[in-house]
């Protein structure tokens, strides 16, 4: 039951596209709080789409929690504390949690993952694009072998105009990752 | 306050029981979303009980969280972002988050571990036996010294009529570890 | 894209105290259990600020949710499921996962961070000192670069009665970190 392994420790880079079409209820803004602007006590759980940095491949989705943690009125935005997990169909998934803000990137901490993802470490960079509709990711990725091509395409530059590719948005053979999340 | 060590690469399983005896108030299913079906807002508090594999010793709890994504009506069933722990009284315990569907076995990904189980990292197979009563799990340690025999055991194979030895669900001395956690 | 790093598995203790002053709305008790005694669906999102172990420097915040698990009436207490970030400004954060008991100390996994934080693991131990308003941790960090000189001051022992100092409290420029997280 045991064998030996090693863990690579090179720095590989990922970038995809988190994007929130609309069409899966997200986010889902539970006002617990019961206050009258954002605060302590309100949740946000929410699931959006994936793609690859190209924009030419639906990967899966994102889905986890996000816990408001205050309304930053001089930002005119808030922070969150947020713990959720991206899905790549087949090649399995990465989750992560750190600081969500409304108003500036951030870095969040990869906690681990599975499938080919399976030992990951490391960190990834939130890039928001169009609140909260449109966000760019940059993993930086330790403790795995190396990532099939498939994923590492180059990646789009962020800009708000960016939108997947038509097939990678119609979910078409071409366009997407071997069982693709839903 | 330093000191070297090294950090084992050599993959452990390691198999549990999870089970649902209904004297726990378990799960807590918190209809947030306020719609008919199960949808996203949902929010799923959990805690059950932790056996051995070989069902001989009553291990400790589970305890933690799902965030309902989205139902999935084809497979009547749904699919969970869940984010909980095992515990394994004195010996400590493992963090873990991943996809739960209630359809279909799944990996989480291993995300931390206190104790003995301190740096732990790797994934975990999640079998579903008798929704939501009964479920198996295959960790895949990695990062931590050789785990103690008492932890061991050959499994009792999956299947909807295992239960734990008479003792185990007693705990007698003789069934559990150490201040297994209640 | 790629570049090679080694990761160091020495152990670094750093010390740190969370104290509630009472001026964030934290924690938000959200009774979603809907039951008279604290029970499992009850939620509790929290936010605290986050002092060095000498008391004289302000670092930032902790922030994230316990998830009520069960009270334990013999014990006075409640068990909680614990998953937050601390956060050190620009130096970045740790995310730690666990149990969170209010009667006993517990260990808890650290699970991931950023900045120089980025690749930590190990665990971390919670000493309650007021509850609800004081706690004292000693993080066991493995896997991340020396820390820097200004978060290894020698810890004050953990009483009912320690503060921060006045400076630290006011946060005046000699008495936090750079971009303190507020």
């Amino acid at each position: 039951t045991t064998k030996d392994s090693t863990r690579p420790t090179k720095v590989q880079e990922l970038y995809v596209y988190e994007i929130n079409e609309r069409d899966r209820g997200s986010p889902a803004y539970l006002p617990l709080s019961q206050k009258e602007v954002h605060s302590l006590g309100d949740l946000v759980p929410f699931s959006n789409k994936l793609y690859s940095g190209n924009l030419e491949k639906r990967l899966g989705i994102t889905s986890g929690i996000c816990v408001l943690i205050q309304h930053v009125p001089e930002r005119n935005g808030d922070r969150y504390e947020a713990i959720y997990s991206f899905y790549f169909g087949d090649y399995g998934h990465l989750s992560v949690q750190g600081q969500y803000l409304t108003y500036e990137d951030t870095y969040l901490a990869v906690t681990g993952g599975t499938g080919i993802f399976e030992g990951a470490y490391g960190q990834v960079k939130l890039q928001q694009i169009v609140f909260p509709f449109k966000l760019f990711y940059t993993f930086y990725l330790k403790g795995i072998p190396d990532l099939p091509h498939e994923l590492l395409g180059t990646p789009v530059p962020p800009s708000p105009v960016v939108e997947p590719t038509p097939d990678a948005k119609g979910v078409q053979p071409n366009a997407v990752i071997k069982n693709y999340t839903k």
